[in-house]
Parts: C-alpha cells; sequence; structure tokens
C-alpha cells in the first residue's frame, strides 16, 4: 500500500537524521555530513514527489471537476514555490 | 496584456544578459558576476510563476473537466521536477 | 557549544521526521503534508550552513595555506553543487 | 580563452532569451515555455560553476593566503546561499 510505503521511506529517512547527529558526535569531516545531510533533503524530495503525483491525480482533478479550481490552482503554486527552497 | 508584461520582462533579462558579458569582458569581481546572474534566474522564475498560474488556471482545468487528466498530472510534476535544477 | 546546538537542532528534525509519518497514518491533506516536508528540509539547510561556515573559516583557511588548496578548492564546488537539489 | 568562452556562453543564452520571447509571441503551449526557460537558467547556472571554479581557484586562495579570509569566508557563504534560489 502506497501509505505503508511512505512511512517506510520516512523511517530511514529519520534514521539517516540520527546517524547525522552521530557524525557531529564523532567529529566527521563537515563536508561529509553536508553530502550525508543533501541525501536526507533528497529522500524528502522523493516523499514529497509520490505526494504531489496523488494530490495531482486524486484531489486536483476531483477539485477542477467540482467548483474548487481557484483554491486546487493557488496551492499548486505555492507547492511549486515551496520546491525553490 | 499579459503577453505584452512577459514579453517586456524578457526583454528586461535579455538585456540583463548582455550585462553579464559586458562584467567579463570587463573583468568585474567574479561574485558580483554570479550575484548579477542569480538575479537573472530569479528573473526567470518570475516568468514561469506567471506561466504555471496561467497554465493552471486555464489549460489544466480544461484538461481536468475533459479527458486529459493523466497527461495533465504529468506535465505539472515535469515542471514541479524542473523545478529543482 | 556549536556541536551540542546543531544536535538540538537535529533532534527537533528528527522528531519533524516522526510527525510526518503520523501526518501520513492520519491522513491529512496532502499539501499540508509537502508544506511540512519542506519546512524539514529548510532546516536541514540552516544546518548545513552552519556546517559550511565553520568549514569554510576552519578547515579551509587552513587547507589553502597549506598545500591543499586543489582539494579544499573541489569539494566547495561539490557542495555548491548539491546545494541545487 | 576562459573569457572567450563564457562570453559565448552568454550569446547563447541571449539568444536563448530571445526565443523564449518568440515562444510567447506566438502562444506556444506553456508547459514548453517554461520547459525553455529551466533550460536557459541551467545555463546560467553552468556558467556560474565555471566563474566560483575561477574564484575559489584564483581569489579566495590568495584572499586565505593573505589576511582576508573572513571577506573570503563571507563572500562564499553568499554565493551559497544564492544557490538555493
Amino acid at each position: 500500500m502506497e501509505k505503508e510505503k511512505l512511512i517506510r521511506r520516512l523511517k530511514i529517512i529519520e534514521g539517516q537524521v540520527r546517524g547525522l547527529q552521530e557524525m557531529i558526535k564523532n567529529d566527521k569531516y563537515c563536508v561529509d555530513i553536508i553530502t550525508q545531510s543533501s541525501a536526507v533533503k533528497q529522500g524528502l524530495s522523493n516523499v514529497e514527489d509520490i505526494l504531489l503525483e496523488h494530490h495531482l491525480g486524486h484531489c486536483v482533478v476531483k477539485q477542477m471537476k467540482g467548483d474548487e479550481s481557484p483554491k486546487a490552482v493557488a496551492e499548486i503554486l505555492k507547492v511549486y514555490q515551496l520546491k525553490r527552497k
């Protein structure tokens, strides 16, 4: 099930964040810690992609067929601009 | 008109790209050139935001009310992932 | 101490990642989950900024005064390109 | 020569920005215009990478061997944070 898959991915990400704490505790090389942190963010971005795909294919289609197009458009733009960060 | 506004913005961006060439020709400080190039990209991102808003509010609503939801979803995801670059 | 501060921040981020799992378990609205995930990535970016500042001010100065400039340059470029993701 | 190469690249980018204006004039499909704009930004990012590599390998090494480490560090951090945009 999709939900289970997302939760499993987030558990791995949670473990990676604990790993970052260990790296700092053990004075690992900064560049290696930053590289690992980037990998964690990439993992979160992948989760977001799955969520967005689900959102577009389900909620947004319903919203746009109904009377909620402006809300749907505003939310997609918001998510799109978050991406830039 | 929206189209005129976008073209005007792109003309400004075109002038800024010529400005970058001048900066390099005149051996300006690298950090200043990079800063200016970032501003140009920000200008392009603003143009993209306007285009996306138009796309969502017009084409996508039509696509989703019609029979083209999968195409609409795939294209929004593609644009969303471009954003990351 | 700087290390303590970073670990404290990462503990908060770890808690936020657990919060994301709860949101998915409880079928929260996709847009809210994506927004929260973006906040977590922003938190990680802030940690990276602190690490990079430390790296530049300590390791890189030493590397460049010594004989390791090419290594230092290559690593900063690598970190810079990770940023794009 | 490196300068010539950068100016040549920026001339291509300038032409691409003119191409974007044409696409808008001719009512091309929004998604295609956004995709092309992303390619232009990628081109600018490549120019920035070359500039940064030059900056790090020349100016920064000199600054750090001299007495300007704090200035050098602050500028690299600034460029790094621009990247996020």
